[in-house]
């Protein structure tokens, strides 16, 4: 693992004489998956649902789980009181509206604390300095009193922060930072914010608050985890995630790519709190539960995330993993697969195979085979399994006698020559070819 | 649309003195699914797929197309001619390395300009201002020389430029610069850069260099779009992509997240430069093309991106789209959704309903029946058309009269319920709810 030594600012020394505010190496998850994950179109979790995919987080590390407000459903408020009965490790927090309606409910349910959120991003972006101002201080004030004399944590969030006025948002920051909350929140509702315009407010914010910084990042235009990022670097404290990054509309930042982002930033340090390698079955029984695929392009787990195919990558990979890879696979109970099949197909790939093969041929042989590789495979991919029965014919050719033994060079080129990319179109295969794989680059 | 004003560093006065270097609002995408795309594990394109790529990218409005290097195999030669002699508006370029052999066959395609790249990333990590640096220098003049007596565009890219040593780097731009490339490349090759880390490269290279520059940035740790925008913004002047992010492992920038980004930032620049309603069609072509599925959460067109469920969401969308859509659906040929059939329903957008159903209910009545939705949808979610149903015999009820005639009303309620989430997990499915939300929105 070639770790980007001088951390994440390695080419930015305007960061680093600030560099001791960033939490890039100590920040806490605050998963959300019983939240906002509800909200994505397809959620409906029951009883045990909930309960199983609260174990399963609990057992992957996340510090802190979120649940539906109580005040939603007479089942959310039920399946508030069981989950917060579990005895998990992970903090249980549910999301309510800024409101002594929701707050009474949700401090009976014994849940670890509230998160409480200003109802309505149209008042916060509307009001300026005047009655509006009063009011939501006059009611934040109340809510957070009670909590905390319930002997709750609490945190306040506005909605849709980076359309708000600047001077409004660090006002009640700072009134509600003096109430005593734990964490005040920032939310990208809209998911319009960019790394830069995030960076910027959480450094202002961080110089306004001394309480903790928990950050909320929709994904409409693609920043949720890089935003999450330049949070940390800011400052921030606690990030939000859901499993797959599931919410409203396309949802926020996936717990799999932050870990994989921060893994990235900091690889000792996210190996040392999370269960990377369970990383899979969490999203697999989020998948299930909500009934889609896990995208072909997710991040670690995604059935290519690992797949290596241009003949200039591959050599390199077979010479030295980290040279094309940031992630190790390993470190996440995945495989790596080298592909060969394929037009782009290199010789130094296919040699390797030819040695895993047990076969010899000189550099010019082996270039000899690709070039026969590459023809067959402008007319359409082979497979592994094709590609093997080549190398094996062309070197009994060469050298005159049977191939060394292997079942693979007994079956029919019919059955072996399976189009390569209908047959990764499945995860089911693409673990079959991930076993393949730790044979190409043992 | 609200956008946002003062550009995309209104929380950020330090970015505002050189705010001239950005270019959010002057840049080209060079489209690299017949490239970087064609590195995808699941992707072989024969010809007739490559023109007819090539020909919907182009009509999209992308201004460059770049293709797999006629080096890696005689088809992949005969496609560059093919494509190279269509006649598109977009300029063709062919990814080459920075190598004579490949050059020399590359300029005979027909092709405006080639894309060459330095083949190791080793190689540039590990020399230092020594022998390495001088054979680099001596190899690029020769090619960059070569090409521009041909009359071709050349842009010369490092590859894993963000873990190599930055002053040899700055140095090796500096000298293919002089030399008169049209762009200097950078590329995140494994996907660890962070937008932070690019905006500092970008900006120290924009000091440095007087040609265009262009930036590839792979995604295996999330941060593909949002580095593109950090590079935009740092001076970069050209992104790579590919439809739906397709390429070696998880891809690359994919073009519709990127629009999606650029959109948000400069609205009117993005839609006077690209038919954003032909994205869907793009990726559904490359999306059948590679045999995979459009992900769940695809930026724009993932089938629940503008799909809108919690109450107090439902609430303000119906009052004022922009509150909770910072993309306009209706811009890239799309259309909103709110869900109303669940527990996490709100009485507003109950009311919006009934109201589009031409139903006479009192605020109290509503309520009232929200609450008996919250309650059925507790134990499942419930269709639109189960809730129709329901709210047709509340009616009744209370007003002692039939039902306003629909042939809605006729069904019975055993088809109607069937489960939305099921109904939602398709886009089939999804195109039909669409059209519901029309209803529910107009």
């Amino acid at each position: 693992m070639t770790k980007s030594n001088g951390g994440p600012h390695s080419f930015n020394p305007h960061y680093v004489p600030s560099e001791f505010l960033s939490r890039v190496s100590n920040f806490s998850i605050i998963e959300s998956t019983l939240r906002e994950g509800e909200q994505f179109a397809n959620a409906f979790f029951d009883t045990a649902k909930k309960i199983e995919i609260a174990k399963a987080l609990d057992d992957f590390g996340v510090e802190y789980l979120e649940l539906t407000s109580p005040a939603a459903s007479e089942q959310s408020r039920l399946d508030c009181i069981a989950i917060a009965n579990l005895g998990l490790k992970a903090k249980i927090l549910t999301h309510t509206r800024c409101h002594m309606d929701d707050a009474r409910i949700a401090v009976e349910t014994g849940v670890d604390g509230l998160d409480v959120v200003i109802g309505t991003s149209s008042l916060l972006r509307e009001f300026s300095h005047g009655k509006d101002m009063d009011y939501i201080a006059k009611q934040a004030t109340e809510v957070i009193n009670f909590i905390k004399s319930k002997g709750l944590e609490v945190r306040f969030s506005t909605e849709d922060s980076f359309r708000s006025d600047l001077v409004d948002l660090l006002s009640i920051y700072k009134t509600v930072d003096k109430l005593g909350v734990n964490r005040v929140g920032i939310a990208d509702t809209v998911g319009c914010a960019t790394p830069n315009q995030v960076f910027e407010l959480v450094r202002t914010l961080r110089g306004v608050v001394s309480c903790d910084i928990e950050c909320h990042f929709h994904n409409d235009t693609g920043c949720a985890i890089a935003n999450a990022h330049a949070a940390l670097e800011a400052g921030a404290t606690h990030i939000d995630t859901s499993v797959l990054g599931i919410g409203e509309r396309n949802g926020i930042t996936p717990l799999g790519g932050l870990v994989a982002r921060m893994y990235a930033t900091d690889r000792e340090y996210v190996m040392g709190k999370y269960k990377l390698h369970k990383l899979r079955d969490v999203e697999n029984l989020i998948a299930d539960a909500v009934e889609v695929q896990v995208p072909f392009n997710n991040y670690v787990t995604g059935y290519c995330a690992f797949t290596h195919k241009a003949g200039i990558h591959a050599k390199a990979i077979l010479n030295n993993p980290s040279t094309y890879e940031i992630l190790k696979p390993e470190d996440f109970g995945m495989t790596r697969y080298v592909s060969i099949g394929h037009r782009l197909t290199g010789w130094n790939a296919v040699k390797n195979r030819v040695q895993q093969l047990g076969l010899t041929l000189t550099d010019e042989e082996v270039k000899k085979v690709t070039a026969e590789i590459k023809a067959l495979a402008d007319i359409r991919p082979r497979s592994i399994d094709a590609v093997d029965q080549l190398l094996r014919e062309f070197h009994a050719e060469i050298h005159g006698e049977s191939t060394p033994g292997s079942p693979q060079a007994k079956r029919t080129s019919e059955t072996n020559e399976a189009d390569e990319s209908a047959e990764a179109a499945t995860n089911g295969e693409a673990n079959k070819k991930a076993k393949v794989d730790e044979t190409v680059t043992a």
